[in-house]
């Protein structure tokens, strides 16, 4: 029943409140979705801790990100994603066509603008909990339409 | 597998978020406290609605009290509340022997001052479901061992 929805609004309030301040500048636009992805980084971390407690030994690369993908994004977000592709050069491509944080956003382009501040905490989520087993990333995300989008994983190598 | 991590984590990061600007003086601190309670107050009108959808219309105040203590308390922290008394006029005590927001700081007395903190936004929450069923409240919270607490509602008759 509604398992989601304590998740989804404190963070709806969270962009909020984090937004508010922000005076509309694009500087304090950036702002705001680099706070929001910093936050995101610290609970990715906490949260694939939490979750690798009583996993095996991750084969590679792909093994994560197939982790990622299924047990990690079930975890937060109810479902899995549609999608995974990658590159085969550290590239992974991960879609998801029912966001839960855009879903209960206008499907269409009028809210499109607002996206990124939407999309920043998941960045940041997907980046700490890469980080924390070892694997350094730039996630970035896009919308087309709504509720769906894709987040692209940069592997950063060493 | 960790259903309550995501949520948690969030809350943990937000009290973090709001605090770290407070400076230590108390009305500050107070400050941060009227925060957290005002945000759990939106997130607690917005939950209500969706976890209201389809249930049948409340008998009595009693009745509201208990769907708290049941639905949405399992809905947000995954456990029923362990122990509801009322004196029948107006005030309810809600004792949760185990309180997920506060299960991640050791017992015993060391952190008790900061427990004000972690229990704010559920004050707020609950105050904001009530509010949105038409029944106005003053929530307030003690802990005397952690992770057990104690959430008091006075109903403000209109």
């Amino acid at each position: 029943m509604a398992h989601e929805a304590p998740f989804q609004l404190l963070h709806s309030e969270l962009i909020h409140y984090i937004c508010k301040t922000a005076d509309g500048a694009d500087s304090e636009n950036g702002r705001s979705v680099t706070k929001l992805e910093n936050m995101g980084f610290r609970v990715g971390q906490g949260l694939i801790e939490r979750l690798t407690k009583d996993t095996a030994r991750f084969k590679d690369e792909l093994d994560v990100m197939k982790f990622i993908c299924k047990d990690f994004w079930t975890c937060v977000f109810k479902k899995q994603i549609d999608n995974l592709r990658t590159n085969h050069q550290g590239i992974y491509v991960l879609q998801d066509n029912k966001f839960l944080l855009l879903c209960h956003m206008s499907a269409g382009k009028q809210y499109l603008e607002h996206a990124p501040k939407y999309l920043a905490f998941t960045c940041g989520l997907v980046r700490g909990a890469l980080s924390n087993m070892g694997v350094k990333s730039i996630v970035t995300a896009e919308v087309s339409v709504m509720p769906a989008c894709k987040f692209q994983v940069m592997i950063q190598k060493l």
